[in-house]
């Protein structure tokens, strides 16, 4: 039996709350024989830890580093390698732009178009304010074509994400980039007879912003790929029979969350703000997906003791969410993002997972850490079984067979 | 996406060096308490297991006991159960038969035929040296069938290896052998079309050779089974994108490492020979396989102190494989051979990787044997994940997604 269909035939309801707490990028590689999380001065997740089941959990397999959109595909119960996220719509979820199910969209770079050749691919990587600016000209004049609504979202530097909405558009297009330089403007075709309207509106686009960027040399065209429609996903409720919210503040997370279909609250930028708004809603869902960013953020930046101190920041808070009793919790990482590494990696998340019937560990004065977790009760698992096992330990899975 | 399409997609080359030390049938069971490899005296594995993640490696599964065809695969990131070795090539690849994809091959046995009935299929376990006679004596009179070059090689007491060269073979045939006694020589039968020619020429040796086996009883026909073509393995080039090199002395696992594309270099009988051979060829490739056999030899021979000595005298020249700086290095087994049991058995392999960016253990003074490895951060794991475990530690693979 299929993974989700033995989920849609074992889920039941019950009153319990579900936690997923995700610290973005929380595992780590010892500096001066510690982890970043080894480091942090953690009081709350290390009681809590000694009363938990611990363990390392696999964002996707041995040795295969995750982007976001896979890695929170997992977290969420859900194959990543089945449902592979466009770039469009990562792009566009990644700028804040909402995406339905009746759009298009695609990752545009502005380019640098004479004698009719493409002599520069990224414009001569504009500024962002420049492409501001440029965003805001064409969006003024260039709204619809025949009938489908056409919207430009500034990106970094040089790049943008245009989304298209109307009826039966189709992302079946090739890309519409001639990959290389001294070459003409390369249009989309269609990879079928249904996606000969996307392409014609996609081509038109083309033409006509090239036509209104005349003055903006090196900015005087466009390129896009990756042309993607919202994914087909089954939601949480539909596999789980629950009622998720998402309590994030970077848009990303928040499509992700929404792909799944979570509701999407309303939050602030600080941890306290992200519990507060638990508080608020906690009557209103069963399931709470529960995004902290900046430990991703200083991962990359390569700055250790930064990391450290928003993990003591989500510590500090964490009785705020105890208190709610909720019946279970879970705190991990989507991947691990080594300071000393300053990029995400393969290594797996530590994983600690509060419920009413466990087996947890006979040690006293367990430190919630990468090593601690490696020798947890758990072991090594796949990030996929997480949400199986949130739902176990809330007796939301029925029996399978007699 | 499947495994091997998204190590295509993710492999990447750089500078770093892999280097895959297989001692064969490595790991024990206790006798006295201990292990062969927790008996070895080993100060150098030791002290690299403190600085090492360890774990533990089933080659095929949870009580699986591999051949070392498969056991291999598996190493070097296959998928054991999708790429079948034939026996036929198994059988040419451990006599040292250089087998190229214009060849089908077939295990063979001489068998006695009396009043055109088969009444022994082994020939009464005729010697070794007898065999050599016949397969000399056959091969100077049956070179060529048709336009198909034959060719036997012998194995030991009534076995043989039978290679045919030629355009246009294939391995769709049944087996040519009565398997009971009392009956007619059975011929091979075509699967198909294409295969009638091989069956034809099949035939015909086994009719040629019978009549020029007359004076030979008891070893005075042969039965041919497992017909088998070179298998259709990706390389590990155009998987991994590695320039993969193999130091080898004993042929079946020369023959394995030709399999998957790996280069065979000529190299002696000690570990000091294959030290030796790396130093030589270290710029010229960026993974090495170095395969320690005697490990399982002695381990099938139930000789527990010959074993422990083998894994000393590896212990014995590790430095001089550290000072090559590898990028990644990991040392583990194929399968376990416990002396106790003389045989291969399903027992998960000791482990150990080291490399630059890594979680290892806390312990000081670790002894590396069955017991430390089991409570390594790695923990129970497939064999097959060993390659996208070396090549995440080298930075060879991208991230998956964005």
């Amino acid at each position: 039996m299929e993974r989700e269909e033995l989920y849609r035939k074992l889920s039941v309801t019950n009153e319990k709350k579900l936690v997923l707490v995700v610290l973005d990028g929380l595992g780590g590689i010892p500096v001066k024989g510690k982890t970043e999380l080894e480091t942090a001065q953690t009081p709350n997740l290390d009681f809590f830890a000694s009363g938990s089941e611990l363990g390392l959990s696999h964002p996707l397999g041995i040795g295969i580093t995750p982007g976001s959109g896979p890695a929170h595909l997992s977290l969420f119960g859900y194959d990543p390698f089945k449902y592979e996220i466009g770039r469009g719509i990562l792009e566009a979820l990644g700028v804040g732009i909402p995406v339905t199910k009746k759009d298009v969209t695609a990752r545009g770079n502005f380019a640098t178009l004479e004698n009719n050749l493409i002599v520069d691919r990224r414009a001569g990587r504009i500024s962002t304010e420049k492409n501001r600016e440029i965003v805001t000209f064409l969006n003024e004049r260039l709204q619809k074509i025949d009938d489908v609504d056409v919207r430009l979202c500034s990106g970094e530097e040089h790049r943008f994400v245009l989304v298209m909405t109307g009826e039966n558009l189709s992302d079946a297009l090739t890309d519409a980039d001639p990959e290389g330089i001294g070459l003409p403007i390369k249009y989309a075709m269609p990879k079928d007879d249904i996606s000969m309207k996307t392409a014609d509106v996609v081509n038109q686009f083309i033409d006509t912003a090239t036509s209104l960027l005349g003055d903006f040399h090196p900015a005087n065209t466009c390129l896009l790929r990756g042309f993607a429609k919202y994914p087909m996903i089954p939601s949480m409720t539909e596999l789980f029979k629950l009622k998720p919210a998402a309590i994030a503040s970077y848009p990303m997370y928040r499509g992700l969350a929404q792909l799944v279909g979570m509701d999407i609250l309303e939050t602030g930028k600080t941890i306290e703000d992200q519990i507060k708004t638990l508080k608020a809603n906690y009557s209103k869902y069963d399931f709470f997906f529960i995004h902290v960013k900046k430990t991703d953020s200083y991962g990359e930046d390569g700055n250790f003791d930064a990391k450290v101190k928003v993990i003591e920041e989500f510590d500090y808070w964490l009785p705020a969410i105890m208190e709610l009793f909720p019946g279970v919790m879970v705190v991990t990482g989507d991947h691990s993002t080594p300071a000393a590494m300053k990029s995400h990696s393969w290594h797996p998340n530590p994983f600690l997972i509060q419920a009413a019937f466990q087996r947890t560990s006979f040690k006293q004065n367990l430190k919630f850490g990468e090593r601690t977790c490696a020798e947890g009760i758990l072991g090594n698992f796949q990030a996929i079984d997480i949400l199986p096992m949130m739902m176990a330990n809330a007796l939301k899975l029925k029996k399978y067979g007699a």
